[in-house]
């Protein structure tokens, strides 16, 4: 039974039960007292690995103990929405140790989103041969929209979401990084395939343009492809699958209003610019997402989660055939800013609560069909 | 402003203001005293033709005037869910006066839905000619789930959308009509490019089946293909754009579960079945429906507004290439169960509320963009 949400939203002090469409919930802290728990991700042996925006990275076992920071970490920006962001596995981990993460850089004008790799020593709790292998340029001033999520695609190469750092009129500008989805080969190199590559004027590592702030992203189980969704301004949240060299539009045309109310851009469409496969209005803030692949839930495979910050809720997305036909909100009860969503080994969600005293939630359905 | 929705909702007395993502509207009663309309459509000088489910047919001026009763119409078994349904024009009415209209026809077992065609003489208000085109077979008892909806498709052939007259096990018996498309000539007689012309065991007026009660229906103004939704079981409302001869899986498979809670079914997905495009859980109750394509408000061009009984409301639904990209629930303040949706000449969107003392409401939007 949910509590009545209180004002101020507290951690979620015990199990809680929810009835979803397809399923039965039963919602648990396994961790708690991380400050602004942003990126999660499962180690083989069912251990996670979760960054404070702060600038730490832990260690968290199932259940619930939480490591001494991992030392080695680069300087990290962190103010605003910046700091150390998501973290992901490289794919040869298992020989390697080797991990991935985002992170504000600072430097030269400011910060800007840069990614690094690094070996992790889980002995000794510390990150070695660190090597940055991407960097939004320019770095600017201003703590906003730093995207950003990583995502290995099938083919090895490293899809990363880059906000637009809040210079909105710089997301359609060829030459800089702002606002766009970076394909980089796992050592930082750029892929002969990449759809700019060669092309005068543009930058090689793009793959796709005109974003806002993307802060959630996975691949499609079954195609293979991207997806993403960002935020939007006030009104308009997209989720797009992006495709190479095309551009989304942003701030040309978008489905939102500025905050405080006026109009800007061209509207809702423009040729040459992609439209959303979906889109939410008002906006949610969607943060984080993760395709549900388990048969624990055979009604949920293949749909799509996100969780939602202003909205405090996780979404599901009934996806068929590539298309969304159906949302479904849940655990608004709760009253938790979700930040990131993955899907656990044993085919239960786990959410990070964006909070001072953030938490890591595990999800845990039983089908109702 | 909208007024303090009252437990009872009462007809919308005055112009009502409210402002939506796209447009501001304005809403005022054009005509009331209506019992329980049912179908709307224009006639070429702007009057409308509507029915009241009890059986009656008028024609109202847009000033609001209403006629008498249309007389000649057939014998109509008024109760429950039935009555005098839809009613549109026929392709040729500007030379033979020619209209259409579904309605639930007593008989033998009790009855179902057929179609009728006849002449209109708006001077001595009377109906000639009149012909039964399309009888739903067999006739049964009970006052549910009659459908139905008449939309001419391009080439000439008028589509009916019947329920399943709350025989579930029934929607997936070939050799009766229950929850289908029908497709006909305008004269009755069954176009030769029908799925099941031929077919052993088929019934040849058949374009879809596997439907449970479809009481919206329009052709896309692009792609003349037709859309339909369809009231589900408690959870599960369906949008669907029913292909020749496919099996839309009604009462087998279904976003929905048995009113008081049960299962039946066999879940949500089955080979041979298909999915719908978009779906409602909870069920909204939809009714009516109609793509926007005039210029008066360019970002609405090519979505498709939809009514809600039980939801008491309208719903935007945004399409962009053919598929659903975003839902937007507008004018729940009214309080009104809608029944019918059309667009105007006037580019004005025009509603029938499902009441007693129903009225038709002029939806005046003024773009926003």
């Amino acid at each position: 039974m949910a509590v009545i949400a209180a004002a101020c939203p507290q951690p979620v002090a015990a199990a809680e039960r929810f009835t979803t469409e397809r399923a039965q919930l039963t919602v648990e802290p396994v961790a708690e007292g991380l400050v602004h728990p942003w990126g999660l991700t499962f180690l083989p042996d069912g251990d996670m690995l979760v960054t404070e925006r702060a600038g730490r990275l832990r260690i968290v076992s199932p259940d619930g103990r939480i490591s001494e920071p991992v030392a080695g970490l680069p300087e990290i920006w962190s103010r605003g929405q910046g700091g150390l962001l998501d973290v992901v596995l490289g794919p040869d981990y298992p020989e390697t140790g080797r991990i991935y993460f985002s992170f504000s850089e600072p430097g030269d004008g400011g910060a800007s989103t840069a990614v690094a790799r690094a070996v992790l020593d889980r002995g000794d709790l510390r990150l070695s041969d660190v090597e940055v292998i991407f960097r939004q340029q320019p770095k600017s001033g201003g703590g906003r929209h730093f995207g950003s999520r990583l995502v290995f695609a099938n083919d090895g190469t490293l899809f990363i979401t880059i906000g637009d750092r809040g210079q909105r009129t710089r997301a359609q500008t060829f030459t800089i990084n702002r606002g766009q989805v970076i394909r980089i080969n796992p050592d930082g190199t750029i892929p002969e395939d990449n759809p700019f590559v060669g092309v005068d004027g543009r930058l090689p590592e793009v793959w796709s343009y005109g974003h806002r702030n993307p802060q959630g992203a996975a691949l499609h189980p079954q195609t293979g492809k991207l997806w993403i969704h960002e935020h939007a301004a006030q009104g308009g949240d997209e989720v797009n699958v992006p495709e190479a060299g095309k551009n989304y539009g942003w701030p040309v045309i978008h489905y939102g209003e500025d905050y405080g109310g006026g109009q800007f851009g061209e509207g809702t469409h423009k040729e040459g610019m992609e439209q959303p496969i979906y889109y939410w209005d008002p906006s949610i803030a969607p943060s984080g997402m993760a395709f549900y692949t388990s048969d624990r839930v055979p009604a949920w495979q293949g749909d799509l989660f996100v969780g939602a910050l202003k909205y405090r809720m996780l979404v599901r997305l009934d996806i068929e055939e590539g298309e969304i036909v159906h949302e479904e909100r849940m655990l608004g009860d709760l009253r938790q800013r979700i930040r990131a969503v993955d899907q656990g080994p044993d085919g239960n969600l786990y959410l990070l609560t964006d909070a001072r005293d953030g938490q890591i939630l595990k999800v845990s359905p039983t089908p109702l069909y």
